[in-house]
């Protein structure tokens, strides 16, 4: 595939742009009826109005073009049948696999028949753990379920728990990520040794800040009195490689395992969700996968114009190589889903964070930004000012859910009202003018679903995995590798034995 | 004051940018063993290391130059005189007032008398929290209080909890901010109504979400069997706005004022911090404010060349107007900061998202830009990829402590790999060539401090503070007010009435 800036469509689009300099969304949404209508697509259980952006007709058909030129969904179809996509790994991205049901062959081996044996185990398991069938060393039935993890093996299972909460009727379960000894020392102050279970939860089984705390979930065990020959009672282990877990003293039967080519960042399809198959059940587990499922087909099948994560990945191209932009901020409008923009924040950042592209030549265009955000109530009282007054161009993903605005209509009311002030802009009649001056055209989506639930979950998750695949596309580079976080690794070990820097 | 593009040293700094194209602090550091002493500076219980920074001794004399051009200390100085600095609000802005002893009569008013007054009503009620004395309407003492706020009568607060949790030996005290009714029932799961008290926490007493929070604690402590009459005894207020309270129904004893001279943002050295009070007690506020005094200090009487909050300041001036940076990352190597970041996130963009100067012209320069991070473990896992390997240049601060590295060395290794890594770049020698290549030269501020208490707690906001105080001054803007956010609040109001757009 080319370079992008060698795409026919990427040059037009800058010398399209040259001619918006004094475009606004709101003018052409108050001289077009049909705008807004025209510029909302449904995907699986969402709903996105992407009117307030500054996307013309002319935009979208040759944001659609550089989509085609770049292959995207033909890549994507490469991606789903196995390909080595991962080119720097020498491994294919098969996330996408986990979600479905269709028969996949790659190199011989059949996944399908393998995935579903794993997710038959897990099921098994978990069911057991919830039922009280499975017991802790001294026969106690298992109250409370932590997963230690970090990064992927982390953030996909916090989010989820935190935004399914409502549908917890397991074992009460928390996760663990920081190496900081007083994390893993929170979470365990009302858990009791005899009813805990660990997931030890990582790609590699070698992740320094997990085994750390494996260990110390060890210690407190043993001081709590579980005898040493039944301390395995007490951890299951997640990850692709079992063997390093029943070295560090995991029993085989409660390794649960995932392939090398489910990257961590897109884990929580895997093994890596055990923790909330435990605490909500598989019909969630089932509805989660379902939900991104759907997303996989629409991306696949639909027309870019109609296509949301090609719609989202190449606005944040429009916005990334042709204004500028540095940032996009994620809103959720809804309590629960807090966790989002730091799950986000990881699959996008580490997926697009990259300066060589798949031929091994220096980038020399822009990639990845930075993805920030929080809940939207919280967000318009810390930092949303920055959007409407300062001086750097901010996308927005603004997300509402019908049945949270049933719960407190403000809160939807206060989404779209922030979603038409970034367009619109206007005056502050308390403020000496032009302090309370508001310029608009900030552009942001207003990306909607009925409930809040495993199924819109997944549908959400999956949107903005194949946005950074689209984007990645576009930017010739590898969304599937994070080579960067190596270094400081082993300049770490090198700084603890005391080397000379 | 000038524009910041009229001062000499602005243009000055223009043209010595154009000489650092191939500049690289590692090489920097090699070529003179005095770098890194020469620009470590101290502050209070702070020592940053800024020798990681894309700045020869010119970029530091011209920096230093512009603070002086823009009058950052003379304007200072003014500042803690109790001038009105908040130009658009025709306000002071004397947070520093409440953590010094110093005299201070501001337009006839006695204000040190006044803050002393009210602190001491403060200690007193939160020692009769503390002890049992005071009572819930059944007569039992209080085991739980709750904070209900948002924005800037939040996030100090829950910071400072976190931060500060292991002195906490008062109630369990928690912060609810959320508009969504979920975060409220969340935080009520463990509570019981006869020993719940809430604390109402907003400036103005009119903020929809806090009021909203309110009624609901109401509903619920009426629900759980307090009697209607005796229900004001579970509520206090911290506002600027009494008389509002009142009329909502808190008892006026139960009233604890601060001035409207203190921001939002400013908030947690008020009365908002009487939450933290009831937590942990009299002396750890008592830290907080003296880390905090120590630093407006030194901010104060300091040479810019070694003043730190100030060269922060000016560091985010030359990645943000001179080398296009539009975000900083935040990572502290501890877990109990880890909503560090929220804080300053609201404390710099709603103080720095500003496009209209103290003269009310259109800016042409860029001010604020966006601050994201997260504890510096997670960080690691998640998004420092994009630092390593991206192609936005991202300045980050990295926190430590002695005490934390003393619970676990390798968080201390793992943030000094970082800084390391980021400044030198390298090869990850597993990558295939050049997929694992880090440029480098990726400027970090290493901030440590012998312990994580109040006092280093303290002394870190200051910090921060006055970085915000700095780059307002030479952005020429009003660091204090935040009109951005009052418009779409009143559309909000106009989409629950029915209106149309």
């Amino acid at each position: 595939m080319p370079r992008p800036t060698e795409l026919p469509a990427w040059q037009q689009l800058h010398s399209h742009r040259q001619t918006l300099d004094a475009w606004r969304a709101d003018a052409a949404l108050a001289a077009d009826p049909s705008r807004r209508e025209r510029l909302t697509v449904e995907a699986g259980p969402l709903t996105a109005d992407c009117a307030h952006h500054r996307i013309s007709g002319d935009t979208l058909q040759l944001l659609a073009e550089l989509a085609d030129q770049a292959g995207v969904q033909t890549r994507f179809a490469r991606m789903l049948r196995g390909d080595p996509v991962n080119l720097t790994e020498g491994r294919s991205a098969l996330h996408t696999a986990l979600r479905s049901d269709t028969p996949l062959v790659v190199g011989g081996t059949d996944l399908r028949a393998n995935i579903a044996a794993g997710q038959q185990a897990e099921r098994e398991f978990a069911a057991a753990v919830r039922s009280g069938d499975w017991r802790g060393a001294s026969g106690a039935s298992i109250r409370h379920v932590i997963n230690l993890g970090i990064g992927g093996s982390d953030l996909g299972p916090a989010l989820a728990l935190d935004a399914l909460a409502a549908s917890a009727d397991g074992p009460i379960a928390r996760c663990v990520s920081d190496l900081d000894p007083r994390a893993l020392a929170a979470a365990l102050g009302d858990c009791e040794p005899a009813s805990t279970l660990f997931i030890v939860c990582s790609k590699t089984f070698g992740t320094l800040e997990t085994l750390a705390n494996a260990q110390r979930a060890r210690n407190w065990l043993l001081d709590g009195g579980i005898p040493p020959a039944q301390v395995q009672r007490h951890f299951v282990a997640v990850t692709a490689n079992p063997q390093r877990a029943r070295e560090w003293g995991v029993a085989g039967e409660q390794c649960f395992a995932f392939g090398d080519w489910v990257g961590g960042r897109y884990s929580l399809w895997s093994a890596v969700g055990l923790v909330l198959q435990i605490a909500c059940g598989s019909a969630v587990v089932a509805a989660l996968h379902r939900g991104a499922h759907a997303i996989d087909t629409h991306f696949a099948d639909t027309p870019i114009e109609r296509n949301l994560p090609a719609l989202m990945g190449l606005l944040g191209i429009w916005y990334r190589n042709f204004w500028g932009a540095q940032a996009h901020a994620v809103l959720p409008y809804a309590w629960p889903l807090r966790r989002l923009p730091d799950y986000l924040q990881q699959l996008e950042m580490e997926s697009l964070g990259k300066r060589t592209d798949l031929d091994g030549h220096p980038v020399t265009w822009d990639t990845g930004g930075v993805l920030f955000g929080a809940a939207g109530s919280h967000a318009q009282h810390a930092f949303l000012q920055l959007l409407h007054q300062g001086t750097a161009l901010i996308p927005a993903d603004i997300i509402v859910f019908d049945d949270t605005a049933a719960l407190e209509p403000a809160l939807n009311a206060n989404a779209h009202a922030q979603a038409r002030v970034l367009c619109t802009g206007g005056q502050v009649a308390a403020a000496p003018a032009p302090h309370g001056d508001l310029p608009g055209n900030q552009p942001s989506t207003v990306i909607r679903a009925e409930r809040l639930d495993a199924e819109s979950l997944g549908a959400l998750l999956a949107c903005y995995e194949h946005k950074v695949f689209t984007q990645a596309c576009v930017w010739h580079i590898n969304a599937f590798d994070q080579w960067g976080v190596e270094l400081g690794k082993q300049v770490a070990q090198s700084i603890l034995r005391g080397e000379p820097g």
